[in-house]
């Protein structure tokens, strides 16, 4: 099983096992009424010309800020999904907030509302990203910042990942749960290799990264854009109503199969025949044994198209199997990512279940993965059309923060939001010159180390502090000790204190800290 | 010395030693012309309504990618930066990329032209952040997410760190080297607390990160808003002018006293002898020793508010001393920082030298960090006016990347952009299964593992690219290997190679890792 990289596994398993009371969220994106916001007082006492003033005290709709206690959490599954990234041998690449418009060719998205444009002052016209590179989204338009970087340095191939905020209009009651900012991370295979090596990686990557975040069971999905296209073709599609039913199909995973006909029948104007023997395949899903009965189909082997996505998919399974990963993937017709993009394999992931007690909330997650391969992306930057194939995958973060965020809401500990290891506390008066010295030997010599900010605290304040935060070690310094050359050195835990010579309780830290 | 925290000090030295060639860096915030711009053809072949179109390939003006290499370095700068804040017991905040316009009081500001504004497309007016906290602008006005997150949540106190984007519109031809998006590293301890123990540890912090950035020599010049406003007042400069004067004088690392005083009488309409009067104090500089001369300087000590600065710090000094760093701070009565803000002590980094050698192009880079204590901020978006007092600093990263990439130019190696440790080789034909069952095997145990995404490659070929890619160890299996039940295992730099067994080949691995 794959290992949590940078993150020590108890570290992990013992913040997953911990309870996160949430701060207090306050004016989230759903508050529509002003009549919530406080009025506050632009009082500064700075500036002789100072007004007064209405601010707003509230993030924009559909943003929020994280506590230190979600960026704990965010930091830690950041580090498991970048060092699997890095174990696979993958470059970090950023790219602007925003780029030009031009490059988002507004006048084919659906979703071209959803995207933030600039203010015009002046200069280029400007849209926020949208994405990353593309995966996790129902539109063909999008930033592709990571197409745009790979046509405009004219490179045939890299392996990248990019973990970026994106920000999308979204009506937050259309979907629940959503956030208008939200954090990207995207890994991607671009250049042309031989078939389905790439394919499977990213399947792997998958795999690795959703084991090691231990959210429980979980299965992907896989489809092949090509079978999609044949079995439209031979079922009796017209071409012109491919990208339609295409997108009736996706919701499959949401609405039973009777209302997708019914969407397709009277609303998209497909013949009821022809539904039905759409009907035939996509409530079919299976392993590498669907892939071998569907080429003896006999109308889906008619298509040529198809058979060559199926003839990948066989690939692909054999290189599954030799990953040790078979079991976790699953065929399934009625994958049909709505992305106009995808030229071959596509595929997501989704949680069998939330892996929390029954006290728990239902919550809705969806797919917590998603990619699949886009070989005419870079190819329309390019000024040339040269194409550039590619594959890849997005992690839905924001649905695993939500999904660990809820976990840890259930459970009940508190979770560190700091790493100090050592507190520097007096039990006397008139120390401040000593606790200062003593805690500048400690940075010196990297060790992570606070005090209280008062000339003369008490020491049960001080201790206290320790007990709130979670800090291991106290070292303490009186006239006792300061007259005998040593340090009290007290673990917060068992309340054990030992004097620990001057010179030495660096060393002696250190040591324990190691230990430990 | 402080330690470099998460880095090894060793892989840090190596990396500041080593040459960076920087990537091809294409269109530029600079470029201008439309005319440099390649046409790029939509030449989609994935939907039958594509059009031709003409795309501008490149980044928004001001802006640019960070390229594998450009993201290692910086990855690294803010491993050293982010591992000091922790070290001093910060916690960490992240804030959305856009507030509320009303947020930014844009009446107020010089500056407000280079704020970023959303488009209004319905719903609440937006502006890109223009800061994190405050300090690193010459403006009154900034987003202040900080605050106001102090103030939406009603916090007394916190200490914490921020790194994030933030978007000036400034124009690229006045500041120099400045780009429109830039990274921000902020540190605030928020609180009411006694005098001078939390800014001290301010300085120290910036201490601690320049010296583990080994950026060569610097000095950190402090001041504060009190005896700045108190020698206006005593040397007779009108209340009204203070903030004009203020400006003025920050320009004196940059231009000469008499072109400042020049820009004081004649701009700003100050009597010739008050500005003789400001030109005795502004060009003293020196240690604990000036604090003190100023504290018997006849005019100064006649200033209440005078007095109170220069009381606070001598004891920021006698704290200085404690920690080891009063050497490397410097009293300076020209030190002006423009914000409004400001409260009491304020100060700035500078570079002594570019620590680089001769043939290196001189680059200005100005201050690398800077901050000060701003006690009515927080209160101004309180709805009832609650202060909070506040001291903190900024790192001013660009400039430090800059520095660094600069230096890597003139040196000479190339730098790592993956992290790859082992690389799965055959010198056969037909062994891809083996390939990808064996380097399953290694991504399963945490090692970083890569192959060649062909099913044929040559030896020759697998071997030169772990070669340019600096990969230290191979994985080699093949006929001969397979039927003895081994794997070789070779070290690109000394060419070794040695037979282990299959079963082995794990724990020989992580434990040559380990060693090296």
């Amino acid at each position: 099983m794959p290992q949590l990289g940078l993150l020590p596994g108890r570290a992990w398993a013992a913040l997953l096992g911990q309870l996160l009371r949430p701060p207090r969220v306050v004016c989230l994106g759903a508050a529509h009424s002003h009549s919530q916001v406080a009025e506050a007082v632009l009082a500064s006492q700075l500036k002789p010309r100072q007004e007064k003033s209405n601010f707003i005290l509230k993030t924009p709709k559909g943003t929020r800020d994280f506590s230190p206690q979600q960026m704990v959490v965010r930091e830690k599954i950041l580090d498991i999904i970048v060092s699997c990234f890095k174990r696979h041998g993958a470059k970090g690449l950023d790219t602007p907030a925003f780029e030009l418009k031009e490059m988002l060719a507004e006048k084919y998205g659906e979703d071209s509302g959803l995207i933030y444009d600039l203010k015009d002052q002046g200069g280029e016209l400007l849209s926020l990203r949208y994405d990353l590179t593309c995966p996790f989204s129902l539109t063909y338009l999008c930033e592709v910042p990571f197409a745009r970087y790979m046509a405009m340095n004219k490179l045939k191939k890299m392996k990248r990942y990019h973990v970026g905020k994106v920000w999308r209009r979204e009506s937050p009651t259309i979907a629940q749960g959503r956030y208008r900012e939200f954090c990207q991370c995207d890994f991607d295979i671009a250049g042309d290799f031989d078939p389905m090596i790439p394919d499977a990686e990213c399947l792997k990557i998958i795999c690795e990264i959703l084991t090691g975040l231990q959210l429980g069971d979980f299965l992907i999905k896989v489809n092949d854009r090509r079978i999609l296209d044949g079995m439209f073709a031979i079922c009796g599609v017209p071409e012109s109503k491919f990208r339609a039913i295409c997108s009736s199909i996706d919701k499959l995973d949401k609405i039973s199969w009777k209302d997708v006909r019914h969407e397709m029948v009277t609303e998209k104007g497909l013949a009821p025949e022809v539904a039905d023997r759409i009907g035939d395949y996509v409530q079919c899903h299976g392993g590498l044994s669907l892939v071998e009965q569907m080429f003896q189909d006999p109308r889906l082997s008619q298509s040529k198209q198809a058979l060559e996505g199926l003839g990948d998919l066989k690939l692909l399974f054999e290189y599954l199997t030799l990953f040790g990963i078979a079991e976790k993937i699953c065929f399934d017709l009625s994958l049909a990512r709505g992305l106009d993009y995808y030229t071959g394999v596509i595929y997501e992931a989704v949680l069998l279940q939330t892996p929390a007690p029954a006290e728990e909330e239902p919550l809705n997650v969806g797919s917590v993965a998603a990619g699949g391969r886009y070989d005419g992306l870079v190819g329309m930057f390019n000024p040339k059309g040269h194409k550039v194939p590619c594959v890849g995958l997005s992690i839905g973060v924001e649905r695993i923060f939500s999904i660990v965020e809820q976990r840890m809401k259930t459970f009940g500990e508190k979770i560190r939001t700091t790493e100090t290891q050592v507190f520097v506390a007096t039990p006397q008066k008139n120390f401040l010159q000593e606790r200062l010295k003593l805690i500048a030997e400690l940075w010196d010599a990297g060790i992570k180390a606070e005090l209280l900010y008062k000339n003369n605290p008490k020491l049960l304040t001080q201790l206290h502090y320790c007990e709130n935060m979670g800090i291991p070690l106290v070292v303490i310094i009186g006239e006792q000790e300061l007259k005998e050359g040593v340090i009290k050195l007290r673990s917060v835990a068992t309340r054990e204190e030992v004097a620990i010579k001057r010179e030495n309780i660096v060393a002696e830290i250190q040591k324990r800290l190691f230990e430990s």
